[in-house]
């Protein structure tokens, strides 16, 4: 069931009494982000299948506000640019307020909750074009939800990834080589964050292809899992 | 002399008939892009000084919205995180309407006018990430301004880029290697664009260091001259 609220989130809520059937219910995205602040390689067995080295810093990059898509929504392959689509399950950290220059030990001051992410990339193109910018910001590679876990610790939680029923990926968020509050400090160093902006804290190992017709999921201990089929573009 | 307009520019507009001299007004950005996409290498004169090839297809990347500053505003230069930030002048096209799968013959239609800008770059950061995103995407690293030119053939355009008034880049926007719908097409067959959202086409040859105290101009023909001064963050 989901119980209504008004208000929003980063401000003051309050339940309205009205309930509704999950099954019922479409979800989309649950923010809207101004942006999506990833990190790449943070998970050692990830680099390793990889064939990279271990970053010495944290690797950041921006998915665009027009890759979100929520639970239940579809991925667009888009067939004809890319020959090869991976999933990415990943913990999303949700900020709650505007932040600069964070210290590490005050970052969980600014988050305001935590998501499922599937951090989707073309994998071809990544290898192609270095920068990971076209990769990894299609329109609808940016899986988010299905809601937003505000009274977690995300420390050490369990995350897999399935496609079709199938595991492909199984990982612990205490596995991380930055910590959120590390990440949070990192970005903020450089950027100002934004209610509502997400941070994506890496992939662990399994990362592999999807094609159409196929349905990802990445579940995460303490929050829920979030759901996608993949789709043509076209 | 600016005169007072009412309505949202990517709808309809009105002179209101106020009228206000130029000095006595602060500009900010005259957009608040939800992205703006950057192009790197795209002058071949720029890829022969940084010792890269000449990209057999556009390089893409990101610059978050909380870059962007506008005319007049200061670049604040984050000692102790970098200790090289370069200028590098280029020419901004603002995008008028929502559009995806633009073909480049109707790339013109999805344009609501120009504007300079300025894709400032940790240049230490850049070479060491590999990914672009931290070395350009501090806090005011993306002026952007004077206003927007929306009456303007920005295909032949000279771009001059001064520091305290010395010239240090000086290019036509006639020697980009992509050329502006090229661009747009290669953008929007991944990324949905909205109104307001901005695309850099890459910079000329001649690009280097400011210091803070420095005073670093933006000039294009048929548009006018973005101009932020350097200041330490701190």
């Amino acid at each position: 069931m989901l119980a209504k609220i008004d208000g929003h989130p980063f401000g003051g809520i309050q339940l309205t009494g009205e309930r509704f059937p999950l099954a019922e219910v479409r979800m989309v995205a649950p923010m809207l982000p101004s942006k999506v602040v990833a990190i790449g390689r943070n998970y050692a067995d990830h680099v390793k299948e990889m064939g990279n080295d271990v970053p010495s810093e944290p690797i950041m990059f921006l998915k665009p506000s027009t890759s979100v898509i929520g639970h239940g929504e579809a991925v667009a392959y888009p067939q004809g640019l890319t020959e090869r689509v991976d999933f990415e399950g990943e913990l999303a950290v949700v900020i709650g307020r505007l932040c600069r220059e964070v210290p590490a030990e005050r970052a969980k001051d600014v988050i305001f909750g935590y998501t499922c992410a599937n951090d989707v990339t073309a994998r071809d193109l990544q290898k192609r074009d270095v920068q990971f910018t076209r990769a990894k910001g299609f329109d609808t590679f940016c899986p988010l939800g299905p809601w937003i876990e505000t009274d977690l610790d995300a420390s050490d939680l369990a995350l897999t990834t399935t496609v079709n029923g199938e595991l492909r990926q199984s990982g612990r968020t205490s596995q991380l080589l930055f910590d959120i509050p590390t990440l949070i400090a990192h970005v903020t160093a450089v950027m100002t964050l934004l209610p509502g902006d997400v941070l994506l804290t890496g992939t662990p190992a399994g990362v592999g292809p999807l094609t159409p017709g196929d349905e990802v999921s990445v579940g995460i201990e303490g929050i829920g899992t979030l759901t996608n089929r993949v789709v043509s573009r076209d």
